[in-house]
Parts: structure tokens; C-alpha cells; sequence
């Protein structure tokens, strides 16, 4: 039998760097780190880990997700590091944010676009130019 | 045809005060701004420029809609000041929080209560005192 | 002190009709009838009771706060009647809906609207006409 | 190591009777079927396994979680099966329902109250009499 | 300028086939059509019509997004057909409900996923077997 | 009659200490102290008051509850104090917050028992320590 926790930690730091995972652990506290641990084990080593969705398609749907839960701020953070490791480009992550809008309405939309465009920034990535108004 | 983008603004700027829907836009940075035009295009132009609602109602359906959602702090500041703009009196402002705890609970509508008062204070708002406790 | 369950009942009653809060208590079943009863007395009796907003102005922020919670087209229902008791036109409660597409999405408030309009229907008010794509 | 699938339905066969867990899973078609095995493994073989809270205490978190989310009434439905076969009374899982209506407010808690209510009933037990108002 | 009812109606038929888009804002009764209307126009010609992302990629996006929402059946049936079109295989689509049980639970995520499942089977969609337990 | 002003303020003491009631009126200003007011006449005079559920009872499933409608820091702060009052261990009260996990989904819950954790810290309480992974 798979021990899932290892798997997990090297889904996760494949996505985020060697060692990060043990460090999501040991930010937590006592008993929480049960629950740092079941979200290596279950998220990564489980899910994450299954065929059938490349590691930047996880992340797109992530991303919608996490928009539409709204009140994520920190996930969101997070996850655009991963979606960016993950080969995603900063206007693939920006445009799910702005898919999302149709289904969770524009204030969490508009409060994630900002996370996200900060996240990216701090990370060195470049920002895309808006489209602006349809011209055709 | 109509161009949305100018309709919008200008009912943007006829709630929050001239050249307010451009410094809206301009506060996003790159491809967000296309997300922030659309608000500025789809809330404003095509929405808030319905014919059948007031501004005033307008502005109480968003109170009640962005308590009820939660976690939308920045928007419920945003709209104190377009509802009072809009010829609300802050009893009115604040009665639709009160309200809206029937359907949103009490922890929603604690938080947007303090969220909502602070900005009308900010505003210079007279805050009316508490009805108390029914003495008939 | 005043009885808030005899005030409750008064306030349901002149919004959905004479006897109205009495059924709402007893079609719930043994413990149940306790949080209808709280329903009348907290929501209609304090809430409901309080000066500050019409009947009107409440039942319009209830439909925004219930398009966007979402899921709770029972109450859309019944509060589709409670507007139109209150006075509100037939197109204030559409576009009420209409209006909390911004923050809701599309999705809620859809199903929403289907919801308000067969109430509608079914009270035997008149549907106003869409007033199509902007012609100017 | 364990194996969390059969320590999973063990604990979940205590809850809800010999055989429950492979229904469970069969009742999904095709990958869906990961889905619920996920359910077995994780929620049953990983959280609802830890000590530190007894099954009825771990029951009545759920349906003040169920309530609180909305729209879940499938679960809210199992669920009061499972309440009641880890020894809460319907006293008890109708309490919590009320108990949540301050946090979740009214229309997401008298929709549960009314699945609850159904599903005892539909198990045979006896519904407790509502408390009436306060005479004191 | 462009029309973007046409635009929208254009890209939602590419999606679900010649004449759907009228289909959709037909079925709306009175003003309800027009928030119909605004989900063409809005949705499709503005959202979906813009670059930076695939059908394919928009439709994952949006099956993640509906199920963190949760309750949005009509719309997770609908976009399940849509996916299928954009170029989604079966898998892809089901493990996008798999992947976000992280985020959403898993009440959310198996309601969501019989309806999905449900509705593949309707459009002739064969479903992948399970992988079933990890054997490594 | 009851005056459930009274009834709540001596419920709330009962688990927050003496004269704490009156505090959480007094922080809020103005109308918003009639909001406060129903929080202590409903949620305390009525709701808490009840019979049927003990304190703690009561407390687990207000943390379950606030865990899974999000974005609620500061009530899961305060009710977390409340839960040791009542009689609850740390190790119940974070089991509570990790039973969540499964109907509310990880962001939720990873970021409500740092919050908890962090309350418990800060009220002196020892924080138990993990259980790690399954050596069975």
C-alpha cells in the first residue's frame, strides 16, 4: 500500500519547491497539524495526484473555485504561486478570475483579481495589458 | 448604439462624484482593468441605468445583497457612500442591515452593521441613536 | 411589556392576509413550531415592526438578500405575495432580481427570476414586457 | 498501515448498519464511484475514526454544518438517520437546528427543520412537542 | 462597435448548437428576458468571446465554479452538455467535480457529480470505470 | 411575561462573565446597538436558553456552524472563549473544527483553526498535540 503522506508531500513540492510541504506542516500548531497533514495527504497525495487532469488544469479549477467560495484570500495567494509553477500564464490565471464573474458576481470576483494581480506581481511576473473596450 | 462605457461612467459619476468611474478603473493594474470596465459598463450602463428602480432602491437591494453574500467589506463601504448619495438617510442604510439578519444571520449582519457605521461616521454621517428596547 | 408574538402575528397577517401567521405555525410539526414561532416574533414582531423603512422598502431588500443567499426559492415565493401586498409593482420585484445579478451571479439569480415570475403568474399579476436590447 | 477504506466503512457501518458503505459507493455510477470512496476513506476512515469526540457529538456538528451551508438536504436527511443511531434524540438534532437559525438565519434553518422533522417521522420516531411561549 | 448580442448569441451557439441562444432568452417570460438577454450579452459576447482561454478551458473553469457554489443543478446540466462540446472528455469533466471536493466538501461535490454524471449519461456519454482504491 | 433582555445578558454572563453582556451592546453605536440588543435578547434570552442542549452542546455546534459559513474570524474568536467556558476542552473544540473539513471543504477549515488555535493561545489554554499519521 502507497503511503499517501509522501505521496502528497512530493505532489505538493513538485508544485511548490522542495521541502515546502513539510513547511505547511509546521506552521501549524498541535492538533491543527492533523489537519495541515490531511490536506497533504487527501488534496495532494489523494487528488491531486490522480490522472486525468495535468497539474495547470488542477489549478485553473482551483483558482474558479476558490473565486467563487469567496473570503479566500490567502488560497488564492497561494495557489497563484502554484498555478504560475504549474505553467499556467499570468493571463490564463487572470482570465479564470475573470470567467468566474458570471457565476460569483462582481464583488468577489473584483476582491480576488486584486490577491491574484498582487500575488503575481510580488512573484516577478509580468502583468498583461488589459484588452480594453471592443473596438471591431 | 448606445456606447456602455460612457452611459456607465456617467452613472457611476452621477452616484460617487465626477471622474470617479475612471479612478475605479484606473486602481486595477493591467488585464484587472478590464474587469473593473466591465463593472463600470454591465452594473452601470446596462443595469443601474434600468428605468423602474431609483437610485435610492437601487442602493437598498445592494446593502441587502452584500450583507447577505458576507465578507464584502470594501464593496458595503463603497455603497454606504452611494447610498447615501443616492438620498438614503443613514436610518434607512442601516435599518436594511437590521433587516436583512432574518435571512443572513447574526454574525453577517454584526459585522456589516459595525463596517456600514464606520463608514457613515467617516462620512460625517449622523449616526441616529438606538430605538431600545419596546416599552409599550 | 408587549406581547411579540400578538404583535408578530398582526404584522405577518397585514402583509400575507388575515390568519396567515397562525397556518404558518401549524403546518410545521411538534418542536418545529418553536422556530416558526420565533419566525413570527423575532422577524415579523421586532423586525418587521420596527419604524424606519416601509413594508415595501423591507420586502425589496428581503428578495435581494434571498437571491443572494440562494437555494431558498420556497421564501422567494411566499415573499413574491409579501411585495406585491406591500405595494410594490410587479417590475420593482423583477427588477429587484434584475439588479442582484452584479453580486449574486447569473446562475442565482436565474433560477431566481423563474421563481418570482411563476409566483407572479400564479397571483395572477400581470408580467411587464423585457425591454430588449438598448436602442439609442 | 491501515487500511482507511475498511477502517472507513466500519465506522461508517456502526453508524448506519452492516452493508451501508458498499451501497454507498455502488449507488455511483462509473468514476463518481472514486467520489464516494473518497467519502468512506477520508471522512469515515480518517476524521469521523479520530478520538477526541464520540459519534454523537460528531453528529451534531454535521447538522449544524449542514444547516449552515444550505441546500444540502440529501445529507441532512442521511444524516438524521445517522444523529439518531449515534444515541442523539430527536430533541437533541431538532435543538441544533434551532440553535443554528442565529448564524444561518431563518429560511436555510426551517428548510432544515422541515427535512429533519420528515426524516424522523419517516424512521418512526417520535416528534418532542414544541415548548410554546414563554410563560415564565 | 460591435454587437455584442449578436456576438454573444454567436459564441453561445458555437457552444450548444445553431438557434440555442434564442431558445434561451425565449423560454424567460417578460422582463425576465432581459437578464436572459444580459447573460448573452454579458456572458457570451463579452466574457466568453474574449481570448487568453479555450471553450474547453472556460467550461472547466465554470463546472468548478458551480459546484463550489452549490445548488445550481439547472446550470451544472447544462454546462455538463456544454463541456462535452467545448472538447471536454468525460474524465476531464469528472474529475473537475473530483478535484473540488478540496474546497467545496463533499456534500457539494456528490450532489454535484450525480448530476453530472446524470446528464453525460442522458447526452450518450460514455463514463469511465473508477480507478478504484491505490494498489502501488 | 419574561423581560428576555434580562434572561439573555444573564445567559451570555453565564458564559462570557459578568457585565460582558452590556459590553457587547455598548461597542456598537447607535441604531447598531438595537442590532446588538437582538443578538442578546434572541440568540441569548431565547435561543441559548432553551432546554434541550447543554452550554457545550451549544457551543460545538455554533463553532461547527461558524466554520462552515466562513469568513466569520471575529465570532469564531469569541465563541471560542465561550467553548472553554462552557466546558469544552481544546482538543473537543479543535476536533469540531476538523470534523468541518469534510462538509466545508479545507480553505475554510484550515483557515478557522488557526484562528482558534491562536484564541486558545492567547486565553492561556495548553493547544494538545497532534496525533500524526496512522502507525496502526
Amino acid at each position: 500500500m502507497v503511503d499517501r503522506l509522501e505521496k502528497g508531500k512530493a505532489k505538493f513540492n513538485e508544485l511548490y519547491g522542495e521541502g515546502k510541504a513539510d513547511g505547511l506542516v509546521e506552521m501549524q500548531t498541535g492538533l491543527a497539524q492533523d489537519l495541515a497533514r490531511y490536506g497533504i495527504e487527501f488534496n495532494f497525495g489523494d487528488i491531486y495526484s490522480r490522472p486525468g487532469l495535468t497539474l495547470a488544469q488542477r489549478e485553473m479549477a482551483t483558482i474558479a473555485a476558490l473565486v467563487a467560495l469567496g473570503g479566500l484570500e490567502p488560497q488564492l495567494q497561494g495557489h497563484t504561486r502554484g498555478a504560475i509553477n504549474a505553467g499556467l500564464t499570468a493571463t490564463e490565471i487572470l482570465e479564470t478570475v475573470i470567467h468566474t464573474v458570471q457565476y460569483a458576481g462582481f464583488p468577489r470576483a473584483l476582491n480576488a483579481i486584486r490577491v491574484v494581480t498582487d500575488a503575481l506581481i510580488a512573484y516577478g511576473v509580468e502583468i498583461p495589458p488589459a484588452l480594453g473596450p471592443d473596438k471591431d
